[in-house]
């Protein structure tokens, strides 16, 4: 692994701050400085030894910082990356926590006019309920699984030197392709989240039943429990991976679509067969996990 | 309540099951009796203190017997009532434990030519992953709620009695029409129940991405727990209340649409307004329930 002194955060809340954290307890670095708009969060995550120091000035922030970790909303990220490109050293490397990836390569080319081979997106599949650094922690990576997302000209070290401080975490560390991570997380995590906010969206605009919320079961809580996520941060997932969500949306569509037709038409061995196939590949792929 | 020396349980399975072990601890009962095609199964109920005896045979399982708990799959109802009705006490009170009514209702309307005033409709929303009389517990219903749907011909000693029952078990009881209990359960549970085997079964059946499940986090896993419920008995409801589960797939298919319509427009500030309204409506009626 590369040697690495300084290291920036971009946003220092729950997701840049536990890396910080873990990052600092393992002692592996010099100097971790935070940045963002927020003086009094940032002196926050000093005072809980989240960051050694903190610049809500960018320059002053990036300047030979040897990684940034950019963990910001994927609607700020093309505006971040702008603002501190100026000030990189030529060989800082650049990784982000986005969890979309296609929309963080496209803002580092429109803002680098190319892919640096430092720049190693990433995506960390791990989160609580609540948000901010004072949510931080620093085992909120251990076993969970991190997926790095090299472009065509990421090399090698770059992505091995990232790879080592999620592995320090305790992370289960994969690569893929970006695009190929944004479908799968359009389908196993972005979908059933905008299903789950379209279900109790629908149920609470309904009138025609009363307060529905009331006979919900524990069936009920599990299944809508994401809906409980932050909105802006789904927003900007919405927007910024929209054509694979989109796309799934569809896909969901028309599985909805054939099955009102088998409730319609009664069609009981029809619906057995789908529903055990699905109780099945559950308890295979999901329960036994 | 009205005096009860004897009970049937038609179908013991953890649901009469508990129900029937609840009651025995509470020595209420002076003799609850099991009934099924299955005399291993009830033989294990006796050896688990569940019920008192059994039979295979319906005239002895229900001749002077003062209750009636039909706690068989929907599929069976009709069947069951038809063979029991000649060998009816008058008197003798019927409920069930069905997870639809109006099906139910119909049926009893088919084989008695009239309903009941001695017949109380009933469903407890409690359950859990494992099924079988082995499962059954004295607590299952404890603080859970059991909703009863008088008929228009229900008396009210019938619902009075077969109230204090549940009451005893600890449920809160709660009474609706059948009409209504079958809307509201369609779109609170069957709902999701069958957007959550959709999901699963999309996935499962999508050779695209390979096998997407090995990505998937803690959302997923209770976004989906549900689709591990038992498929015969959610093809029985599908099949049971399949006007209402149909109206309500219907409802949730154009709020599909509009999601669609919403993220292909990339429409930021209409997105950020249906997920912040849905968090909110969870945050308040769900968690703080």
């Amino acid at each position: 692994m590369k040697n690495l002194h300084k290291i920036t955060i971009i946003g220092v809340g729950l997701i840049g701050g536990s890396f910080a954290l873990g990052l600092k307890k393992l002692g592996l670095i010099d100097e971790i400085v935070g940045y963002g708009h927020n003086a009094d969060n940032l002196q926050l995550a000093v005072d809980l030894n989240v960051i050694d120091s903190f610049s809500t000035d960018i320059k002053t922030a990036v300047e030979n910082s040897d990684l940034i970790m950019l963990s910001v909303p994927l609607g700020v990220m093309q505006t971040v990356l702008r603002d501190m490109q100026p000030f990189l050293k030529a060989d800082a490397i650049i990784t982000d926590a986005g969890s979309a990836k296609m929309s963080v390569v496209e803002a580092v080319q429109a803002v680098f006019g190319e892919l640096p081979s430092t720049f190693v997106p990433g995506h960390p599949i791990a989160g609580k309920e609540q948000s901010g650094v004072a949510a931080a922690c620093e085992d909120l990576f251990k076993a969970h699984r991190v997926i790095l997302t090299p472009t065509v000209n990421t090399d090698a070290a770059a992505l091995q030197t990232v790879q080592s401080l999620w592995q320090a975490l305790g992370a289960n560390v994969q690569t893929m392709t970006p695009a190929y991570h944004d479908e799968v997380l359009a389908a196993t995590s972005h979908l059933p989240h905008l299903l789950a906010f379209a279900l109790v969206d629908l149920l609470n605009e309904h009138d025609e039943l009363g307060n529905v919320f009331q006979y919900t079961a524990g069936g009920f809580r599990d299944f809508t429990r994401i809906a409980s996520s932050d909105a802006t941060m789904w927003r900007d997932i919405a927007l910024y991976n929209s054509d694979a969500i989109s796309k799934w949306l569809k896909h969901y569509q028309n599985a909805i679509g054939h099955l009102i037709e088998l409730v319609d038409a009664k069609d009981g061995p029809a619906l057995h067969h789908l529903f055990s196939e699905a109780k099945a590949a559950r308890d295979e792929h999901i329960v036994k996990k």
